[in-house]
This record gives structure tokens, sequence and C-alpha cells, in this order.
């Protein structure tokens, strides 16, 4: 098989499943248990905690909440911020082509009451650093947006737009999912005004079922899950070790390499990006300079999953919208965004990259979406 | 070793570590995409969705929700109720002794203008039938009450208290914590009048970071977590096949094996608290005829936190108060709850056993206690 749908999901490591496999049998007890047992266990959980810290130079300012998921670590965030700041204002800006994580959550603060401002992109895929500065008002209390889009792959300046909020009110949070940029792009918190960010371990071949919260050490969060006293009595649940450890490894990993998978997956793309401007009828949605794990193109003439499914019976994986809008709807509220054709939303697939990928898994992709395109 | 806190977590077993890594290295796309290696995946997870609900006969008039934990699917369930039902009525049943997930959730609710009444549970540690109908008004909307509990053991008539309730008014929902009885006690929903059960997988050998809501078909849930489509739409989050498959795997393991496991377990507990009454320093918390699972007591000259520490440097490992609480209170709300003496809930002790004891472990677990409080 060909699989270039790592923006959906990644196959655990080897390395990753080791060391989950290995806490699992030396070191299953309960952290918050108190006897020796359960004091190795939670060794084992903040040393990875730690360790999670310094890939992002974040050990200093930050701390880590281990979560479920991205998605839990983005409502846990945004709905925090808004249940204990309301009497400060309920503002909240955003953009208008955040993960369902995001978006959903702030739809639902909207109808609570909440002023939701969703910034629109430019032509980038992205927002202006202006453009937010501009959106701010006397009751905004969080600005959430993501750093590297999860469809079509843009890039916002997060630490850029971090700082000028700031520097307006220092009292605006600022959250950015950096679900797709860790172990991929730099994410560098040393001396950042960034207040949180959020990520998953799938992305980045580790298991499923774990994310973080890193945030700034002074801010409180409201616990989404209320019961024990783990995590700082943040986030309520029995703790584990083992995909704590696991998560760790694999961030590890993901940021040791970070520059040299940019690299080959740069090289992949640009391989990709040149047999699609020789068809005509291959339109690409992705920006240029964007993250080149992702790139994302539209053949007018067919609906997106008609394509799709005809790749896959070939057995190569590629995707319409993110997986988790792929079963909601059919049309990509991103491509919409980013342009007025109303053919290009329906007819949009992602291919996400990795570093894995050699140029003949390219060309046979190529090959095979030629022909599926000359014979429907 | 010898480890005696099988309430608070179990080594995942070998079968399960098994299908786990199977489904990591075979399954591994996320169960959202579209194409067939994502469908593949999607069918791992319905498959291990079918089987847990048949090993409590739910199959027919039940859904499964995945969760991360039990914390988390009674933060969903409760919160849930309360949400969508608040026109109809604030009033919430519930117990003095039910686990923190349970309990710290209901009493946010008290904070935020819901009528929620704590029924005190009478010397076995329990609700009697007539005690939670008495408790029944107009504007009730929710019973929660944990079928095992998981300090004492004490057994809550979940299926007994549902009919009755539902005899009153069949607009109350009725929620039990299983947490404790799964794979302990017979749990069968078939023809029962329980709208939620909630449970988790570390507790029955499976990997920590998994558990289920198991309801009723006709009631929607309000989702917790927003964002994708997931879980019918009820619980956003990439779901994880693989740790579905274990949980289904631990689940009918403990499901198969529960008649047996009870007969050796209850040999086993029937030797500890002979011993016990050997020493007449021992008083026993747990009441009799409880879920032999847990034994607690109390050593009434020492602080539990010593007896524990003590017996952990001969590595036997116990447990004071539940995990989740172990780090919050030195007192346990539970013992409290069912004894005028001030002195035990300082100085309880929980044991909690599994069918893969012998009997060797436990007499050398109590004479290592003996030589302890002759010592100290």
């Amino acid at each position: 098989m060909i699989y270039l749908d790592f923006a959906a999901t990644t196959k655990p490591s080897s390395e990753v499943l080791e060391i989950f496999n290995e806490v699992n049998a030396k070191f299953w007890a309960n952290p918050d248990s108190l006897h020796n047992f359960g004091i190795k266990a939670e060794a084992v959980l903040e040393h990875s905690r730690k360790n999670i810290l310094e890939c992002f130079n974040a050990q200093n300012e930050y701390n880590l909440i281990f979560t479920s998921s991205a998605t839990e670590s983005n409502n846990t965030i945004i709905k925090s911020v808004a249940n204990l700041r309301q009497k400060q204002g309920k503002h909240i800006i955003t953009t208008n082509i955040e993960h369902p994580s995001v978006r959903e959550v702030v739809l639902n603060l909207q109808k609570s009451g909440f002023d939701v401002e969703f910034l629109p992109v430019n032509e980038k895929g992205a927002v202006f650093v202006e453009q937010v500065k501009n959106a701010v008002k006397n009751d905004t209390i969080l600005v959430s947006i993501m750093h590297v889009n999860n469809e079509i792959g843009s890039i916002n300046e997060i630490f850029d737009i971090a700082k000028a909020i700031k520097k307006i009110n220092k009292n605006i949070m600022f959250h950015a999912d950096c679900s797709q940029s860790v172990g991929k792009l730099p994410v560098n918190l040393q001396n950042s005004t960034i207040d949180f960010i959020s990520f998953s371990g799938h992305k980045i071949e580790c298991v499923k079922g774990v994310g973080a919260i890193i945030c700034k050490k002074n801010f409180n969060i409201q616990p989404l899950l209320h019961g024990g006293n783990q995590e700082f009595g943040l986030r309520a649940g029995t703790t584990n070790p083992a995909t704590a450890a696991a998560l760790a490894k694999s961030v590890k990993t993901a940021v040791k390499n970070q520059k040299e998978n940019f690299e080959k997956v740069k090289k992949i793309q640009k391989i990709l990006l040149n047999e699609f401007k020789k068809n005509p009828e291959i339109i690409i949605n992705s920006p240029e300079n964007n993250s080149p794990f992702i790139v994302n193109f539209s053949v007018l003439k067919h609906k997106s999953e008609t394509i799709l499914r005809a790749l896959s019976e070939k057995e190569i994986y590629i995707s319409t919208i993110s997986a988790c809008s792929a079963k909601k709807s059919a049309e990509s509220y991103v491509i919409k965004a980013i342009t007025d054709d109303a053919q290009r939303p329906k007819s949009s697939l992602r291919v996400s990259l990795s570093a894995d990928l050699n140029e003949n898994d390219i060309f046979t992709f190529v090959n095979e979406l030629k022909n599926i395109m000359l014979s429907i």
C-alpha cells in the first residue's frame, strides 16, 4: 500500500511500542498509589512530562497536562478560559479554518452568549498579524489560532501574533493548536508569549489516546473532568505512565529529526507539485511556502470521494477533508475559506506526507491518479 | 512483591497487550478515514463495541461510547443529564460514598444551583431500595448510585433500585458506576431499567486510558468533548481501535471467568478475614457479604500511612483510601459514612484482591502486618 494520509494518523513506531510495552510490564501501578510501586509509576509519568517540556524549551516557564487527545486539550483550554474570564469579557478571536475541535467549541460558546469573531484567512490560508491586532477589543479574552492548518498546510505566525496581542493587553490569552506542527516545524516556547499549545501523539508515530496541554505556569486551568486530584487537580482520571512515556519518546524523536524530515518531505512535495502542475485539470489548493507535509488539490470535474475510493481500490490512501470532518460533510469549509470557486471545495483532496516516503511512491500515486481521471 | 491493590489498577494481561500490539501493527489507520484502510480500522472498532455490549447482554437495547476512563464516562453522563433535563427539574439523588468522579461532579452541580441529595448509607455501606424511593421528588431528574464501593466493597442493589425508580417516574435517569463490579459481580443488562453504566478497562487487566459508557439507545447524550463527529457525534476525538479491541478482550475474559474468579477470591478473602479476626487491634470496616475483592480494615493505634509505608518497604502493596483520593486527604469519607468512630477513618487501610493470589501471599502479608504493628 501507499499511505498518503499521515495528517489523519500515523503508524506507532516500534520504539514507541517498545517503551509502551516496557512500562506496562514494569511500571503498571497507579501513579497515585502511595506505595513504592506507585511511586515508581509516578516517576515514569513525571520523567515523561519533563522530557516533553524540554523538547519545546518549555521546562522553566510552562507546565504540561496529559490528556486523551488534542481534541480534549482544545476543549479544556478554550472552555477554561471562557469560563474563568467571562467576567472580564466575552470576545473570542479565532480563524475560519480551525480544526473542528476548536471550531465546534467556539460555536457552542457563541450559542451561550460569547462574541466569537472568525477572522477570514488571506489567499495563503493564514491570518495577518495586523488583522489579529485590529480585531482585538476591550473585552477580548482569548485568541485561538492554529499553527498549521490540517487540510491545506497553511502556516500562521503564532509567535508573532502572540507577541502583538500581549503588547495590546497582556491579559488576553493566546492558544495555538499545534497538532500539525509539532515535529514538523520548529515549536520553540523559550521566551514565547504563547499561553497554551495543544497537540496529540498519534500524528507523530505515537499510540492513539494521548495528547497534551502545555500552558504557562501562572495560569490556572478549570478542569473539564472532575474527580481525583490527578494532573495537579486539573484533569481527573487515572494517569497513564505507559502513554506518557510513549508520548515523550515520540515527541523527542520527532523534534530531534524535525529539520532532516522537513527537508526530505520538502523534496517529495516538490516532486508531487511538479507532477500536479503538468496536469491542467488539477488545481493546487495549498498555498506556496506552506507546510510541505500537506498538499491539497482539486480535480474539478470529479467529486473528491469518487477519486478517493478509486485510489483506495489500488491501495493508495489519501483523504478528502480532515478525518474528523470526513463523515460529516462533503464540502470543506477550509477550501471554501480560501476561494470563491464553488467547485473546488466539493472536489478537494488531501495528500499528507512523511519522510518515510520515496519518489517512487509519489510517481506511482500520480500515475494511478492520471489513470483514474482518464477512466471516470 | 505481593500486590494487594487491584482496586487501584491491574497489570495489563499478555493477551490484552498482544491484541493491542496487533491492532497497532495492522489496523492503525484513523477509523474516520474514508479509504479502505480506514474502513478496516473502523471495523475493528465496531467489532469491539459489539463484543463488549454482548458481554452485558446489552446488544439490543443499549449503545456503547468509548471514552478515556470511567472518570470521563461519569462526568459525561452526569453533566449530560443535568444539562439536558434541567428544565424538568434540578433534583439529583446519589450516595455519600460515591467515587470522586461522581462526587466531585455533583458537588460542582450543587454549586451551580442543582439540588443534590447525598443519601447516607446503612451499616452495610449501602442504600436501601426504600430509602431511594422515598427520596424521589417531583423534580428528580437523575439517580446515580455505584454498584460496588471502591473502598469497602459494599454492594448496592442497582437493578432493584432502577426498577423501583422507574415505577415512580420513568423519566428519572438511573446511572450506576460499575468500575468495581464489571468482571467481579454479574452485570446483566438484559431487561434492565438502568439507563447508564460506566466502567474502565484498567481495573480488569486492560491497558489504562480506555473506558466506556453503556447507555439506553433512546437517550441522547450531550457531548463533553466537541469537535469531530466520532462515537455517533457524542464524543469527539480520534477513536482508538487498539484500546477498543483491548477493552473488548479484557471485558470478555473478565466476564467469562467472573464466577470462577469470584469463588477463588471469596476463599482468599475468608482466610484473610479469619486472620484479621484473631487480632483484636484490627477492626474490619468492610461489611459482611460485600464484594470479596475488597477488604477494608483499621488498625486504630496507627495512622494508615505509617503501616502502608512499612509494608511497602517489604514490597507488600496495599492502599489507604482510593488512589484517586490518596493524595488529597488523610481521612476516608467512605469510612466516615459508615461509623461515628473518629479514629477508624484516619487509620483505614484497603486490601484489594485478585484470583491470581494464593494463600501464602495472604499469610505473608498478615505476618508482616503483625510484625509492623509490634515494631511501631
